[in-house]
């Protein structure tokens, strides 16, 4: 596994990889999974996506200060290189494009990528800027690599969409293959961020999970259910916990994030559905989803 | 000479010309000339910069409805296939991407690169979002296109230097590649946009190169001239025009298109400088300019 710090050098490595395998006849197949690092096995199920449909599979881990508002954090956001590169080597991982913030911003960046309408609702509204730094990141992420794939976890549902549409808008030659959320036994999605939580938090967090897997099924069991009634039970699901504080629980079609209005059935969406929640415990603020599929409603 | 309406059968082609090279061994080199057609000499200065330094020739075509403003002259801009076609074949081009707009914009796009401070004066100050057009559709014609050099005219020269910038921000695998401007025999720059004038506004915008030639020669003969004193010589004689009406005359360092203060003089430059026009004749905006380079100051 070889682990890149340079842009330059990775480039050089990644041409010279397609090259040669070009000359032999074949079409070298590039799979990238862009990370903040502190991987868990969320990360760990992208790689291994990208490992079985790819020749040579490239994890990137860069915290990109551009994508956290004032506030955030950025500072505090839990790294730790050693284990990232153990993991990916587990996972076998070719290449390791590890940048530090100089190598990725030499001078602040005057352009950016920004997608409009997907980013309004959801974590566009609750933190300000994030998308822009978001697209503005994958989009150099990919520039700098060229993959045929890019893998994302659904867990940032808004995340998929919104980069799904600046990959389509502007040609972009890659396919974005969201994956499953991965999760704890006890239903906990798998986040970097989960550390931050006390005991007593952790245990609350399990609202989340919990409360989407009940309205989950009361669509499946009743047809008729309002988008009002489920975000009713949803809030008041996550607000039995005392410890939780709730920063939004929206209700929008999925993949265009168009919300749908509180008296529409749920099968009166034209996509699927995205049950999408944003919820605080302590100073750790987590996020969560599921999918309802149109077909399955 | 290839013509190519959709860029799916584009790209095929490029991936296939390329990939056929890379099993001779051969690292072809591609180069992109991104036009809005109705060519003339200009372009074709730039179609010959382009075939002497790469194997294979791109030369697009396209009226970008998103870098006109309301009231600005798209529907009218000037097309003609059948001799732009003529003079790619002339200047040896590869192939021609000659999309619509539909394909280039199935849907309206939600996406948009921006870049900022280099757009804030002259052209991006009097057309407003006309570079947010620019760099959106030039980022898509590079994500179709991926050539190794891209070949501007230095008329545009904030946009040579607002795409310069967007690449490099973006991290951009491509070489944007400068060509000077083309005038004809009594001075006008080439410009899709003369065939507009009428004969008297043809013989009243000669003003514009001979005003930029008088402060030119002026700053060479006299280190010591303010910025405002050039400012103001170069209104004068425009005005002295009487058909025509200034949009901006503006002098800015280049390529960082910062402002330089009238009381400064020329040699206070921390890089070159920039003399840039914007004059009306009738309906017809013509733009012009000259740089200064720093050692010649």
């Amino acid at each position: 596994m070889k682990v890149f710090t340079e842009i330059a050098s990775l480039r050089t490595y990644l041409k010279d990889e397609r090259f040669r395998a070009a000359k032999g006849g074949q079409n070298l197949k590039v799979g990238l999974v862009p990370t903040m690092g502190f991987l868990h096995e969320g990360h760990a199920s992208l790689l291994s996506e990208a490992r079985k449909h790819n020749d040579l599979v490239v994890l990137s881990i860069f915290v990109n200060p551009i994508q956290f508002g004032p506030g955030e954090d950025f500072e505090t956001y839990p790294r730790d290189s050693d284990k990232d590169l153990a993991l990916a080597d587990r996972e076998g991982v070719d290449a390791v494009f590890l940048p530090s913030v100089e190598e990725m911003y030499p001078n602040p960046t005057k352009t950016t990528i920004s997608v409009n309408e997907l980013t309004a609702g959801l974590c566009g509204a609750s933190r300000p800027g994030h998308f822009n730094g978001v697209t503005t990141v994958v989009g150099k992420l990919l520039h700098i690599v060229s993959p045929d794939n890019a893998y994302f976890g659904q867990k940032d549902a808004q995340q998929v969409a919104v980069i799904t549409q600046m990959t389509r808008d502007l040609n972009m030659d890659v396919n974005i293959v969201p994956c499953p959320i991965v999760r704890e036994q006890d239903g906990l999605a798998l986040s970097s961020r989960n550390v931050y939580l006390s005991s007593e938090e952790r245990k609350a967090a399990l609202v989340l999970s919990r409360s989407l897997q009940l309205v989950k099924k009361k669509v499946e069991q009743n047809e008729r259910t309002t988008v009002g009634e489920l975000r009713k039970d949803l809030i008041q699901a996550i607000q039995s916990e005392p410890l939780s504080q709730i920063d939004y629980v929206e209700i929008v079609q999925f993949p265009g994030m168009t919300p749908l209005e509180d008296r529409l059935s749920t099968e009166d969406a034209h996509e699927d559905i995205l049950i999408a929640l944003a919820v605080r415990f302590g100073k750790t603020r987590l996020i969560d989803n599921v999918i309802l599929t149109k077909k399955g409603l």
